[in-house]
């Protein structure tokens, strides 16, 4: 198959992103949950708005890169919540790889092999570019929380130290976006919106 | 403010673009109506997919940045269809420069005046970049309708020629994707999807 054939094939499989919903509210649509491929969007708006946080520079092209195609694995193997045990996320690991085989191999081998190693370094959080577009990740669903009475934290009782630890990667990351989470959380302790 | 108040008021300011919904249709998703926030991720992975076959080189990341951001007005001014006649998308920008002002004016200072240059670039479809960025959200809807059985297009009785003049951006931009876009309309023509 000619590589534009390809490409028009993952570009039209990946629209199936837009029906995998996951635990967060959308609060201006009447709190339905929100799907994958909006967040996407979302949270490549907050990396590409805070980027000058980071206390290591990043290359925020990749970082958006990585944001973009984050999520893709789950047109196959779903969304797994955020506080979801240690077993069911391992059982999601091994699926997700799967996924991102099938999935990035619709396209040209190149585009295929780049796309891939990408993802992977995403998930190993292990470059400075991976574990800011991480924090990101974990820092926006705290965010629309707090505008959202305490939102998916309050539908599955989720506790302080489950989010503490969830957002600890921004500690070393951005001093700055830390500060501002713990606030948050204590905050949204008194609110009763996380058990203590 | 502080800066960062500002910025993580506009991050929560448009979530809403969650809830501006398009008369494109989501195939995988029981064709219920797409949002502008989805299409924007959509559209931003289309772009980095497709680039190399851009005529003239591109910035990928502007290019990126410029489609992450370039429906974000519509969260004060609406979506309107990509057929509307002239007097309604004349109204349309007057309303989507006031919504710029507003909603980029929710950042810092340096950050508003950048983004919304960013946008006016966008919307003027004058340099390499910009066109390049609205000639792959005007390709976007033909792949969806295509994949959906003529989707919108039958929906609203659209018509060949229009398809085409939507389109022509293509034409000087990337001969191989405009020649791809021209087969394709033909291809609904006779399949029925568009009228003649």
């Amino acid at each position: 198959m000619a590589d534009l054939d390809q490409q028009l094939n993952f570009l039209i499989e990946i629209d199936r992103l837009k029906s995998v919903y996951r635990q967060n509210l959308v609060k201006s649509d009447n709190n339905r949950n929100e799907n994958s491929a909006e967040h996407s969007w979302h949270i490549s708006m907050v990396a590409n708005t805070l980027h000058q946080y980071a206390a290591e520079p990043v290359d925020i092209s990749r970082v958006i890169h990585m944001l973009l195609i984050h999520d893709i694995v789950e047109i196959d193997a779903g969304d797994t919540f955020a506080f979801a045990d240690a077993g069911q996320q391992e059982a999601q690991e091994n699926k997700e790889i799967a996924a991102a085989t099938r999935l990035f191999g619709l396209l040209p081998d190149q585009q295929f092999l780049a796309t891939k190693n990408l993802w992977l370094e995403f998930e190993a959080a292990k470059t400075a570019d991976a574990r800011f577009a991480k924090a990101m990740d974990r820092l926006l669903p705290l965010l629309q929380n707090m505008a959202n009475d305490g939102g998916s934290w309050v539908q599955h009782g989720v506790s302080k130290s489950q989010v503490i630890k969830r957002n600890q990667f921004l500690e070393g990351l951005s001093p700055e976006l830390w500060d501002y989470a713990l606030g948050q959380i204590q905050l949204a302790v008194e609110n009763g919106w996380l058990t203590d």
